[in-house]
């Protein structure tokens, strides 16, 4: 619970799954009912709805519209008395209707906006034969999702990926590992993956989301 | 688990949140298969179904009409042998699609009666400078929820929470406490709750539903 | 997780509570991104999906018509470089949304094949006085079902359950058994079950899927 970045790796890896016009709305929000805005954000023809907290940072550098929520217009939209406590269900998810139905768009209830709360979590350090990033999510699974982008390792003819003291090959699939071995691959999301085949990789190894992983290229590299 | 109470407080304070003509079905029901009524009932232009064990009793004394099942008139809308052990699926999913779809209303397939299985939980004993409810229900943040509506602290002071031999004052938001301590508030539902900022109020006091909470004036009282 | 034949009696015990035309995607796919087919069915009007791996194998043998995946019709559906471990979402959600809008059959993406991968689960064994079968899923609650259906015991005059050392009289439901006892009967979906009331048989009898179940008929038998 409450790690904005988590949420904010998978709307950010996610969204393009669902079509245009999709309103997504992202609440991890330890300060609700304290005094930080609702980011409205628009990208790809996608709206986005989350709390000033860093959430969505990954997403707004290259978003086309960043606007901060205009809390006066919100009683003209029959939203009177919010509760301290329940912004998703208060005001998040009424707006997000009217946005849906099309009968708003942010311009009617967002004040633009050119800065925000940066993200709690660093881009991976990349050189030559190196990349260091870490463990941003852990799926249903048991499956140690990293920061790092397939495309970092794009150049490295046989990278090795570390974590917790053990190194993994990179394979193409879980079927391609025997039951109980870990690997690690380029997961559906893109990103690098460490994971035991029909196994727990986060029960196996101890490992659980802020870990580092370092993946070098046994070729160029050590 | 099968504890109908709980059921009956979420409804009876969640239904307003949907639309008028909304279809409620809420089956906690360990008697399934014996000779329990089903009620139907409709308030504010909202039709709800339960099993006649209590767990509506919250929402049937003001309710517009109570009735319970015909149970004749279920082959005549093609509910031909429902299980035993299943009526969520074979009778009340089916007669709430029926309600949906506006094909019938309560007085198609009920029968009107004036009493019913009485509720399990005792509504809050009230004095002067002191409030005696429980623990209804415990939500998936730890959150100790209970029966104790704002309305009857409206005149305190400095209403101070009493659980498990700990004192909370109340402060309007989770955001307000330090990460780790507990506060208590009126939650986003209209009751008192203890909570605990950043963590589990259930895990952090050893507490679950069906434990006591005391409200004291600070002023007025002791 | 990953045990096909669970889902493979799920989704054969359920289907027919959906309506015809209705599509049903089940993947329990270990073996994702390594050589198996993708297997589409129609039977009762439904349409089927599922790996290659015994899964559907319960549902084959009287289906209308059996399919393996023509891979090559894929970018013709806009379905270009599905990742190498998420078919779920990349091919089969896809397809089957496909299907769901009537823009393809079955005919058109699949090519007719007779014989796919065995069931792992053989068909309960049968006697005059008893049927020796094995516990294929827990549910929720911790009720331990069977794949004994109901009509296997249909002769029988006292059928007695035996599991993991108890013997279990049959019950119409949960209902007739005090809180804390266990019973037999049969379930919502038409096969013996061990539960208990008000209570997990699962974890009171420590038995799970798997578990060998034994009924005999105390009149006729021993």
């Amino acid at each position: 619970a409450h790690w904005p970045p988590e949420a904010g790796f998978w709307i950010s890896r996610s969204y393009q799954y669902f079509p245009p016009g999709t309103v997504h709305v992202a609440i991890v929000d330890p300060g609700v009912g304290t005094e930080r805005e609702i980011i409205l954000a628009s990208k790809d023809g996608h709206i986005f709805m989350a709390p000033d907290n860093g959430l969505l940072a990954p997403l707004l550098e290259d978003a086309d519209q960043v606007c901060k929520l205009d809390n006066e217009v919100l009683p003209k939209l029959g939203i009177e008395t919010p509760s301290l406590t329940f912004h998703g269900r208060d005001i998040f998810a009424p707006l997000a209707a009217e946005f849906a139905a099309g009968r708003i768009n942010l311009n009617d209830v967002g004040i633009e906006i050119s800065d925000w709360t940066p993200g709690w979590l660093e881009e991976p350090e990349v050189t030559n034969d190196s990349v260091h990033g870490i463990v941003v999510t852990v799926d249903a699974f048991g499956n140690l999702i990293s920061n790092i982008d397939q495309s970092l390792i794009k150049d490295f003819k046989q990278p090795v990926v570390s974590l917790a003291g053990h190194k993994f090959e990179m394979k193409p699939t879980y079927g391609r590992a025997k039951p109980g071995d870990y690997l690690a691959l380029i997961n559906s999301f893109g990103v690098v993956e460490i994971a035991r085949a029909e196994g727990s990789a986060a029960d196996g190894l101890g490992s659980d989301r802020g870990a580092p992983v370092v993946i070098t290229d046994k070729v160029n590299g050590d």
